[in-house]
């Protein structure tokens, strides 16, 4: 199989995340933060070894780690639980996903805030028109996603967030594409929220997120429950991470993305990027070979790693089942970002989505390659 | 190590779950709703697989099957979820955990409902009394955990639902200390959400829960974000499960837990609470020798396993840090249940708390019986 659906999750994992997780889960799987046995210390230095690794791929020593079940968990407690009473204006891109869309929008029926888009010319940022609405309604509340998860435009998120803090608004940057691959240095400090997710480019296993927090910044849980301190007190405590962490920890999920996080600062976040980067150029230089058939709707330049193609031949669920026939997977549809098709007018049908991961190789590219040739 | 923490999570898991989970993880681990696949298929095939066991497990053919990270996820989706225009008052026992009581007392502050507590003796409900109230302020919500995480009294559910099904209540149960153990023939049509944890009795991985929900009762979900379908309409699909599946689905989670739940079912349900039984009573005549300086707090009849304790001697805590010296590992304190510690009498310093699993050996209560014998 060739498999270029890695923006939907990495495929594969790293190596130890298959070999090592359950031994480790088998010996330690016992729930850390409640008891004092060794194994649960055992427990407790992993999940500080996880924190340590993301605070290295995020660049940051000030967040807090929170650790939960996934990037959509993170951003729905992150939109539902800040206050509002400071925030009218909230402004997007026109590239987020349902995750970010559906939650500011259901928001927008319970509280005073009204949500802005961003202008963008295609991919590119219209600095001035951000720059004029920013002085007339400020910026309280910007939320970017890193990268297209849908043409894997990489967003001017530096600059945003710079325009942002001199508002001082609270920002948000969702790097479900982009953790892993990309260097955080100029960001970590201007970002507010760094939302992650375990399974994309983190190369962990299913099932674990979080996101990097500014604890000066005011929320509120989604979730209430148990903790394992202050049992006794009815509201959640204020204590960290311990007030977003409510019921047993995802043990399992935590090693996995310790050993994965282990093996990416290994291999080097620069590698990582670079590799992906080859695998896209490839990707393009196969698609350039059928440029009658196969119509490219991305930007090569400045992208993570992900191509939005249509047909004018077939629908992207047609070629896509043609593909999947041939073992090729990809994705084929509006990817959760109906906001980005409308913006980059692929509204009707949507795309077929190739997205490169890390481990892609040089046969893959070729069975792609084959595989176009006998279609057109 | 003698592991006496069950109540917190199962240790060890099945076999199987540390097996095989990676190998399958390593072969089909992509995002199966998304996609037209083989692998995409053979992952929707565990899940079905898994819905059927879950159905099995809890004796419906009704439920529809809603996967997420955990009971305490759940718990916090369906309380608040629910459409409250016709609750007014909502019963809950005297042993519910924080799960529960936490979010109802922050509903409490924001809708007009009023949380009333079924009134028990010790672990005795008062029928009469619950009947009498049930008339004078109708039933519109009756929240119970099956059996208490502190002390591991199975609650007389059957009863109370069908009470509150006499004046059309809506009825939960948190099953995160029953399932796998107890039948649910008769109390799965009683119930129209019905809660439970992959990794505690049904010895699946951590980060893995969910409930079966009877469709008919209005929710809204607590996650918004990308389902895979509908993704051009700014609100959550009616579609089930989607509608609270939002985001990539736990795939590592699902095979374990189905992993594990095959494995359940080919011991058998029965086999598994006569195995509980079996390890209570072997507790039970270890604490006995030691009468004068161990006071057992738990009913043993009735019970799923747990026994809570005390000593004049020691804090929980100190006893506890002398048995992890010794290889015992136990729970100390309030097991994020102060409502049953206060109705129990045992809120100030909490209890030492002693849960068997499936997986307890005769070694295991030798060797507290020898460590007890040491100490005392």
């Amino acid at each position: 199989m060739a498999y270029f659906d890695n923006a939907s999750t990495t495929f594969p994992k790293h190596e130890s995340v298959y070999n090592n997780t359950m031994e480790i889960y088998r010996k330690i799987g016992v729930n850390f933060s409640r008891s004092s046995s060794e194994k649960s210390e055992a427990a407790r230095g992993i999940k500080k070894g996880l924190i340590e690794n993301l605070k290295r791929i995020y660049s940051s020593n000030t967040h807090e780690v929170i650790i939960n079940s996934s990037a959509t968990f993170s951003l729905n407690e992150i939109i539902s639980g800040l206050d509002y009473s400071g925030i009218k204006t909230v402004y997007i891109s026109p590239f987020e996903h349902n995750s970010v869309y559906r939650p500011l929008k259901r928001l927008e029926k319970e509280k005073k805030i009204k949500i802005q888009v961003l202008k963008f010319d295609k991919t590119e940022l219209d600095v001035e028109d951000m720059k004029i609405r920013f002085m007339s309604k400020k910026p309280d509340l910007v939320i970017l996603t890193h990268a297209s998860n849908v043409f894997g435009n990489i967003l001017p998120v530096e600059m945003i967030f710079f325009e942002t803090k001199k508002y001082n608004g609270i920002t948000v940057v969702d790097t479900a594409q982009t953790g892993g691959v990309l260097d955080y240095t100029n960001i970590s400090q201007l970002s507010d929220f760094i939302v992650f997710s375990g399974h994309k480019n983190l190369y962990g296993p299913s099932g674990i997120g979080g996101y990097l927090y500014n604890k000066n910044i005011k929320l509120e849980p989604l979730l209430y429950g148990g903790t394992g301190i202050k049992s006794e007190e009815i509201d959640m405590p204020v204590e960290l991470p311990e007030r977003f962490e409510s019921g047993s920890p995802n043990i399992m999920g935590i090693i996995g993305l310790k050993l994965a996080t282990d093996e990416g600062l290994k291999i080097g976040i620069k590698e990582i990027k670079k590799a992906k980067i080859k695998n896209l150029e490839q990707l393009n230089i196969v698609f350039k070979e059928y440029c009658y058939d196969i119509k490219i709707h991305s930007d090569i330049e400045n992208n993570i790693g992900i191509i939005s193609v249509t047909s004018p031949n077939f629908t992207p669920q047609e070629l896509g089942q043609i593909l999947s026939d041939h073992g090729i997977e990809i994705r084929t549809g509006l990817h959760c970002s109906p906001l980005a098709h409308n913006h980059m007018k692929t509204q009707n049908a949507g795309t077929m989505r190739f997205s490169v991961g890390y481990f892609n190789k040089y046969e893959d590219f070729k069975k792609l390659q084959e595989t176009l040739e006998d279609i057109f």
